[in-house]
C-alpha cells in the first residue's frame, strides 16, 4: 500500500497525517521531496507534532538551506530536545540502516549553527556516536573536529577579546588560537594569544588578525588535515562546512595521534593483518580469525599456481632432485628482496617524501639495487649450492635465477604500491605477504624456466 | 716520549706548558685528572691562554662543577669565544675521534647555562651538529630541545609575568607553557599562558603555577619524551640536566615529528631495510645495497638449513616426487601467518598496547588463532592436494602440516619481538624477511616429519 505515496504529485502543502505517514514507511526520498516543498514555519510545526527522536530524522532529510530556516523558527525548548535526540540510539539506527549511496544523496551537512550547538553538548562519547548522524564520514575532519574554539569578531578591540577570552578559557580546547569571523560566521582570520597579549589593548582585532587562514573542510581526510597543520606548523586548524562557515577545530593533539594510527594502520597492512584492532585483547578470537585469514584464503589460492608450476616439473625433478633443495631459498629471498623495495616504496608514498611522479626513476633505481644485490647474493649462492648438490650446471642455475628473481623482486616490490595508487588503491596494501606469495610465482616459474635452458640441451 | 707524563704525579699546580703538552698529545686522561685538582681561576686562566678551538675541548674535559665555575669566571669576552668554537669542525673532530666509551667516560654533561646560551647563539644547523659536542647522545631528549623557553621566576607577580612573556615572544619556541623556576634555575612548576591571562594581575605566579611539573632528563629516549608529552597532554615538555636546572623544552610539533619518524623506523625494520634512509634519491646506492644485502645475506645463510633438510630427503621425494610441489604453499603460509602475529605484536609492544608482562596470554592467544586458522586452511589445502597430487595420504600429509605450520607460526611470530625485548634487542627488528626465514625451516622440518610418519610406515 506505501508504495503509492512517492507517485502522487503532491502541488498542497504537506498535512501532518501524510507526513507520519511517509516517515513511518521509510519513504525517505519521497518525504525529502515533499517537505523541500514546504514553507520553513510549517515544516517546523509539523516535526513540533511528532516525538523528538522522530523529528531528528525528519529534520536530517531537509535540504541544509530549509534546515537553517526550520531550525530558527522553532522555540529553544524544542530545539533543545531536537539536538538531544540527535544522540539517540533510535535516530542512529536509522542512519546505520541506510545504504551508504542514499546516504549521500538523501543527507546534506548539518547546517554550521546546529552542528556547533549540538557538539557543544554533546559528551565526548556522545559526540563520537553522533558524528555518523551529522553525515561526515569516517576518517574526516568532521569525525576529529572540536566546536570548543573561541571566536571572535571582526570588530572587537583586543582589549575586549583578551576580556572573552578569559570568559571563555575554562572549557576550551585552546585559547592559543583564535578564530575571526565576519557577522555570518565565514572565518576571515585568526589571531593568536601570543599576538593579542602583545599588542595595543586599543587596538581593532582585525588589523592584528593574520588574514586568509589555512583552513579545512569537514570531508578532508585526517591524513591530509595532520598534512596541512604539521605544514603550517599550526597548533590548530579551523574545520569549515560547504558554505565556508567554521565549525569546529582540530588540535595538534589530535594530530599526534592520526599520524600515529595512520602508522598503524600502515604496519597493519603491510603485515596482512586488516583492520587496526583496536584493542588486542578486546577483538574477538573468531572475528580476528576471520579478518585474517580472509588474506591467507587469498594467497593460498594464488599460492595453487606456484604448486601447479611444480607438479609440472615431474621429469626434470625426477631427473635431477637436488633442485627442489633451492626452491625455498629463491623464493624466499625473492619474497625478502621484494618486501624491502616494497618497504620503501610504501612508506616513502604514506609519508610524501616519494612523489607518484617519480614513480619510473624509483622502480629503476630499484631494479637497478635489485640488479647489485642479485649478483653478489648469486655468488654466495652458487658456492653453497655447488657444495650441496655437487654440480656445478645446478649451481650455475640457482645463481643465474637467484640474480634474475632479485631484479624481478626490485620491480615488483617497487612498482605494485605505485599501480595501487594508480588505480585508487591504498599502496600499503601492497603486503609482505602479498609479495612473497606473488614472488613464489615469479621465482618457481623463473627458477624451471632456467633450468630448461641450462640443464636440458 | 709522551707515555711519561701519565705516571708522573703532580701535586703542584699545572704549568701553562705541561697543560699544553698533555693537550697536543691527546692524553685526556690525564688532563682530565691534572685540571680536576686545579684552581677554577686557574684553570680559566690556562683555557684563555690557547686558542678558542683548543680551549674548548680542554674546557669539555673539566668535571661538570668544576666547569660551572671556569666558566664564571671568565671574562664576558672569552666566554662568547669559547661558546663559538663549539660549533668550530676542529672541536667537533676531536669528539669523533674519540672512541664512545672513552667519551662516556671522560666528558660530563656540560652546565645547563653553558648549554642554554650555546643553544641560544648557534643557529639551527649549526645547533644540529654541535649536540654531539655537549655529550647528548642520538634519539635522545637532549638532541632535540630547544632553549628557546619563557621562564619566570616564583617571585614575580602574574603583570610581571605578562611583561616578560611579551618582551620575549617574538624569538621563543612557545609562549604558552612559562617555566617557573628558583633561584638555582632548578624547574619548580609550569604556568600556562591561559591561566596568566586570566589571573589576577597582582597574584604571584608561584601561586598560579603547577607545581610538581613533568619533565624528562636530556637522556631520555625520545620516543619517551613522545609518550610523556602526549601521556600528560602537553604542549611542551622540559628538559632538566642531571642536576634537575632546566636546560630547554620540547614541543608538540617536535613530538609529531618523533612519532612519524618512529614508525617508519619500525616499519623500515619490518621490512628488513636498516637505517631510515633519509631522502630517498639522496642514498648512495651502493650504500643501500650494502645495508640491504647485509640482511639478505644473514637471511641467505640461514635458508641453507632449509636447503639442507629438502636434500636429505632424497629418497622419499624420489619416491613421491608431488612432496615437492607443496613446499612453497606451506612455507608461504607459515611466513605469513607468522608476520601477521609479529605485525600485531611489535607495533602492540610500539604503541604500548601490548605490555611484556603480558607476553604469555598473548602468544597462547595468537597460537590458539593459529589452531583454528590452521585448521580452516589445511581443510581448504587438503582438497587441493588431493586434486593436484590425486594422493589422499599426500594430501593429508599437506593438510597436517598446515596445521601444524600455523600453530608454530603465530607462536615464534608471537613470541619473538617479546624474547627479543627481554634481551633489550627492538623488537622491531623482527622483519617479515626473518620470520619467514626461520618459518622456511620449520616449515620443511615439519612437512617431511609428518610425510614420514604418515607415508613411510
Amino acid at each position: 500500500m506505501s508504495e503509492g505515496f512517492a507517485e502522487k504529485p503532491s502541488p498542497e502543502a504537506l498535512d501532518e497525517n501524510t507526513f507520519k505517514e511517509l516517515l513511518e514507511s521509510k519513504q525517505y526520498r519521497a518525504l525529502r521531496g515533499r517537505l523541500s516543498n514546504s514553507e520553513p514555519t510549517h515544516v517546523a510545526d509539523l516535526l513540533a507534532s511528532i516525538p523528538a527522536d522522530e523529528a531528528v530524522i525528519a529534520f536530517r532529510l531537509l535540504p541544509k538551506s530549509l534546515a537553517i530556516s526550520v531550525f530558527d523558527y522553532m522555540d529553544g525548548a524544542f530545539q533543545n530536545q531536537l539536538l538531544e535526540a540527535f544522540s539517540d540510539q533510535a535516530a542512529r539506527s536509522f542512519l546505520e540502516a541506510m545504504p551508504p549511496d542514499d546516504r549521500t544523496e538523501l543527507l546534506d551537512e548539518v547546517p554550521a549553527k546546529v552542528a556547533r550547538r549540538l557538539l557543544q553538548i554533546l559528551s565526548p562519547d556522545q559526540r563520537r556516536v553522533t558524528m555518523q548522524l551529522l553525515g561526515y564520514e569516517e576518517d574526516t575532519a568532521g569525525r576529529e573536529m572540536t566546536p570548543l574554539f573561541v571566536d571572535l569578531h571582526g570588530d572587537m578591540t583586543v582589549a575586549q577579546a583578551l576580556e572573552r577570552i578569559r570568559r571563555l578559557a575554562i572549557n576550551r580546547e585552546t585559547v592559543y588560537v583564535c578564530y575571526v569571523m565576519d557577522r555570518r560566521r565565514h572565518l576571515i582570520g585568526t589571531v593568536s594569544l601570543r599576538e593579542l597579549v602583545v599588542a595595543d589593548p586599543d587596538a581593532s582585532v582585525t588589523n592584528i588578525m593574520r588574514p586568509d587562514p589555512v583552513f579545512v573542510s569537514t570531508h578532508t581526510d585526517r591524513e591530509e588535515v595532520a598534512r596541512e597543520l604539521r605544514e603550517h606548523n599550526l597548533l590548530a586548524i579551523p574545520v569549515v562546512d560547504a558554505e565556508d562557515r567554521l565549525v569546529g577545530i582540530i588540535t595538534y593533539d589530535d594530530v599526534v595521534d592520526i599520524v600515529e594510527q595512520e602508522a598503524t594502520e600502515d604496519i597493519y597492512r603491510f603485515g596482512a593483518v586488516p583492520g587496526t584492532e583496536r584493542g588486542y585483547f578486546a577483538s574477538r578470537i573468531l572475528s580476528v580469525v576471520r579478518r585474517r585469514g580472509v588474506w591467507l584464503l587469498l594467497l593460498i589460492v594464488v599460492n595453487t599456481i606456484t604448486g601447479s608450476i611444480i607438479a609440472g616439473q615431474e621429469r626434470l625433478l625426477g631427473e635431477i632432485l637436488i633442485l627442489a633443495a633451492f626452491i625455498p631459498l629463491l623464493i624466499g629471498t625473492g619474497g625478502n628482496v621484494g618486501a624491502q623495495s616494497a618497504t620503501v616504496v610504501i612508506r616513502g608514498l604514506a609519508t610524501g617524501e616519494v612523489k607518484p611522479r617519480r614513480a619510473l626513476a624509483v622502480v629503476l633505481r630499484e631494479a637497478g639495487i635489485g640488479a647489485i644485490l642479485g649478483v653478489v647474493l648469486g655468488a654466495v649462492a652458487l658456492g653453497w649450492a655447488y657444495m650441496l648438490g655437487g654440480n656445478l650446471k645446478v649451481a650455475i642455475v640457482v645463481c643465474t635465477t637467484l640474480v634474475a628473481i632479485s631484479v624481478m623482486a626490485t620491480l615488483v616490490g617497487g612498482a605494485l604500491p605505485f599501480i595501487f595508487r594508480l588505480f585508487k588503491v591504498d599502496p600499503a596494501l601492497v603486503s609482505a605477504p602479498f609479495i612473497t606469495t606473488i614472488m613464489d610465482i615469479f621465482g618457481v616459474a623463473l627458477y624451471f624456466g632456467i633450468a630448461h635452458m641450462i640443464l636440458v640441451v
